[in-house]
């Protein structure tokens, strides 16, 4: 019989980087105990994002904050909406350009992430920010 | 007990630039009146995205068209493909930059949409169409 | 009554370039004959992506290849993780650039893909690899 959970997590960033929350969503999908389902995960912000990327070596995701900083470097004199300073449209770019939310599938028992997948917060605000989160799992 | 709504709706666009359909899609949702569940749409074309962002000051999506613009500017010499015109190619990857699906939950009666998330339809060819949307909400 | 099914399809690429999967997903749909529903696919990688773009003209895809070659090459002085070689830091961008999982509404017993709309595994590496998707489909 199909059951459905909602939940809601929050995050405390220390400004621009990445916060793996692999591990709070694998037990929130464990403790459902479901054989097989599907969970959605969403941030509730227009300046952070969700990403499924490289959980072994940290150095990829230095260069990936490498590359969204040369390609969207702060303080660009392109953007007129920079009310909260040079880092806040870079934010909003960098948050289109990724995802706001992530559906995975759950097979024998366990999230369907890859062996070297991780799911991160990327916070894309220099100063700290506490970041929603919305779940939604479904499963039997 | 679970139970599952299917819909379409489609925006008439004008050319190039954001059409907010929160209201639209906040009205399916709440005639639903589901207490929790998940909501997907879906844009069923190829030169034109779902957008959540900002729908507060609408500088921000201008400054994303802005730099859209600059990242892929029509004309680009890059492309072959121009059968419809300069914004031909652009179009496509603009759309494949950003989504054309997104999934939110449903929590406490409400879409779980974040104090600025507006969802958008953003139009990427230059002329006006029409764009259909598929939605399919879950719940109870 | 709501039901689900789960399935696990993998893929052998010949290398970086696009792997139309909109026929075996299909099939998978329309073997479980839902009149409506949601599929979601999720790829299980962190250098690879699913694409949903145009399926009529080849072209549109050689010159999505040359605009992500052009703003991410390979061999690209700004990354450390070269570990794999030039091409490893470039594919873990353009995945992050685009989507590792969809959601696509069934309407009318049909996947709710618009008429151009073909689904596309995109390997980013350079050589060959499996690649393993994960499918949920939910339906009645």
């Amino acid at each position: 019989m199909l059951r459905q959970q909602v939940h809601e997590i929050s995050i405390q960033t220390k400004g621009r980087g990445f916060y793996e929350v692999t591990d709070q969503i694998e037990r929130f999908v464990s403790e459902a105990a479901f054989t097989s389902g599907l969970l959605t995960v969403h941030v509730c912000h227009t300046s952070a994002s969700l990403l499924i990327q490289e959980n072994a070596d940290p150095e990829v995701r230095r260069d990936l904050e490498r590359f969204f900083a040369r390609l969207c470097p702060d303080g660009d004199r392109l953007f007129h909406h920079t009310a909260e300073g040079p880092d806040d449209m870079p934010a909003h770019v960098r948050t289109a350009l990724t995802c706001v939310n992530v559906s995975i599938p759950i097979l024998g028992s366990c999230l369907a992430l890859g062996t070297w997948q991780g799911l991160y917060v990327w916070e894309h605000r220099v100063a700290p920010h506490r970041r929603r989160l919305a779940l939604h799992l479904l499963g039997e």
